[in-house]
């Protein structure tokens, strides 16, 4: 067996002790170099333990560059490996210091904090090691529709009272364009309630209670939407060995074909 | 076919390809325009760029003027068009700017914040394309028995905790009536919590405590309330004729005796 | 037939004309005689309109003190009405005036407060009118012990992470003594955060949003309890004929005494 | 019998006249004394009523150091109480005010706080009187593992929602450093929104509202997961032996064939 292939099974798959080792080192240079991120952005430790953030950050660097090249070598088909979701990620990941190098521009606060958005994607990178957030995002995936239906009225909704507030509170502070009425309304529909923005008027505040009761009462439709199907889902239904199809757990023939389950 | 039939086919029905063009600029002209009196409600942008916006105003509402009176000419009894729902709709899109011109006093600021707001409603003729919300809607109608009952127990509450707070916290600020009590009580059982009014003596803090627990505990109520009936609608049986009991909504034969329903 | 007699008909039912009529007029004298409460405490409306609400005042005192006597004089029993919830009641919507016409202490603002609250229990007459609220009382009822350990769980939690956060913040403002930390781990629990009492520390904060966290999850415990038993109360139950018990919707036998359904 | 089984049966059970009144005796003690240490902290009370509270706590401090002592001299193995959950809370109930004279440097702010803070953990001595907490704590723990999948979906959704408010918010005060960023983010997707941090750029209202809408529809996640495992231990059937059909679970014959179960 070549190097490239004996490389291949260590890093594509988990099931030999080598494999295993690869994954958890990958694992923890995942979270230290997304803490370091974390970490290098608070101006007083970035002050005092800079320039051992800048080595942190080469070191992973170096690691997640060496593991995109070692991937691309070790791929049967490399140029595949490079368009996908996983090639995508693995190159985000590496990137972000070199680029702050070839670019003297990157020396330009929005670019540094630019750069390090894209480093925490990084993160993305441990999506490899789990799949059983699967049955929860089927869940959601099948109440999509409906929950899409639902947010459309909502931002209609948002819409209509958003401006309504803005002719109610007219000449008050807060409320000087529609979309920063809108940006109220869903700050109080959703019944997040910052109190940056609040209604000053008598007829404002009474229009706002209305919307906080709307919203809390309207909470409990994405809840149902997604409560129901859980239970759906949770309701093991018997499937017919001849038409494949779904019983009820207590069906004696086949509702669908009439066969003896 | 005379034109008007013609026309007839292409404005209300989008089963050919000139009515189904006819919706797509339709359902643009409804996007942009609302678009539009949002950008223009913000200062910054009016300032800049107020020509233009006049502008593509007028340009919408010519469009929705001609399609207007399109639809009264169309219609096989115009009476009963222009007092029908859709009528009054596409009569509020189409308006706005005719009252503006035609009112020299609607150069007032209110006046103007009022006609904008008219605008908005130009997306209601949205409503023409979703025809999916219905099954939302309904299980909220056949809750909404339910749900009013507890709005009317959830304002009494508000209208006993607001008039206790009044009394508790007298001489301070933000409580100098009931009917700002009960706003804060609304804002408080409703968990929004702006912050705008709060407790300043401790038993008022204490009773404030324990209205948050109750606003966190009866929003169990209405998501109950709403879940239970969705999931009842999920649930929807067809019942055997031979042996009367429950299979699952999609059956054709009966799980329990085999008799095709 | 007496006219005690003849009146009790008309005050107790509501099947006759004059009974209905009877019950129209009481239900508007206490939304009116509520609202005029509300309006009174009002600064600037009580300003201006100070005699007015006076007088309005008197006049609802007037009725509820003829209803209360009228009351009393038909019961079969009256002693019995009196010390009923119903009694109690009456008595509360008629005496606050009286009161503050005995003594002239009432001139106090707290007392004035105080006598408005109780005012304000006139609302409870409405109760009379509502007999279609049990099933939720009874939906709530039946979850209310779960409901009491799911709150004792939340207290001794909340006692917790107050204490926690006192030593924490400890120097910091807001956190000065642990029942203020308590109020504010309630404020934060719930998902009200009104924001008048936020962490200052890094550590605080970090605990914070671990308490958000908290909250953001076990709202979702109330919401299945309750949800649960409204389902469990709309999946209709067949009662057997003879024992009289509860079997699933399909059952052909009573799984209690075996009769036949 | 001995003094020590006598007392054993005291202390440890619940059904002897005794044993109750021990038990009435500590539930009381708990309860005292914990609020004792919530007043303490209050500053105002704590001046005038300083002494009365030392009192007080030395009280109960015997009182509980004599129960531990109690407990260890009956137990028929001491190691094993003294290592026990409730042999570590009986020792944290009894060991504060102890600790605070053996090492002066307890006259400290911070210690003293943190000494109170582990005479709170009194409360849990509570547990010992609480069984039923049991059901709903086994619902939660069989909805924890897809509870803990979606709060690492959070985690992730608000470290990135964070980080980009982080790039965008960039030189607006309050969003400084990423950590901040994020406990900005959890604040707002948990719907708590204390507004002590809220973004000013009209992009990072954008962002913000969508990152409210998000944490508005996601709530429905867990709610759903909990309301889905309550219903379903509330269904909890039993099956027909003969038939093998499921009955409710208090049936004492199959409601299909009428065996007795």
């Amino acid at each position: 067996m070549s190097l490239r292939n004996r490389l291949n099974i260590i890093v594509f798959y988990s099931n030999t002790k080598a494999g295993k080792t690869f994954d958890v080192i990958l694992l923890w240079a995942i979270l230290l170099s997304v803490l370091t991120v974390l970490l290098e952005s608070v101006p007083v430790l970035n002050e005092r333990f800079g320039k051992l953030f800048e080595g942190v950050e080469w070191f992973f660097t170096t690691l997640f560059t060496l593991e995109y090249l070692l991937r691309i070598y070790i791929s049967p088909r490399p140029h595949k490996y490079v368009f996908s979701f996983w090639g995508v990620i693995d190159f985000l990941a590496a990137i972000p210091s070199w680029l702050s190098v070839l670019f003297p521009a990157a020396q330009l606060l929005f670019v540094i904090r630019f750069l390090r958005f894209i480093r925490v994607f990084r993160v993305l990178k441990l999506a490899r090691f789990t799949s059983e957030a699967r049955s929860l995002a089927s869940s959601l995936r099948s109440s999509l529709y409906k929950i899409t239906i639902f947010f459309t009225a909502i931002l209609i909704l948002v819409l209509f009272l958003g401006t309504l507030m803005y002719v109610i509170e007219g000449a008050e502070e807060g409320f000087d364009s529609i979309p920063k009425s809108i940006y109220w309304a869903i700050i109080t529909i959703t019944t997040v309630g910052y109190g940056d923005i609040v209604p000053q008027t008598d007829l404002g505040k009474f229009i706002a209670s209305f919307i906080m009761l709307i919203g809390y009462a309207i909470i409990a439709v994405p809840t149902g939407i997604v409560t129901a199907e859980i239970s759906r889902q949770n309701n093991t239904r018997v499937r017919c060995t001849k038409c494949g199809r779904e019983n009820l757990s207590d069906a004696r023939y086949c509702s669908h074909c009439g066969e003896t389950i």
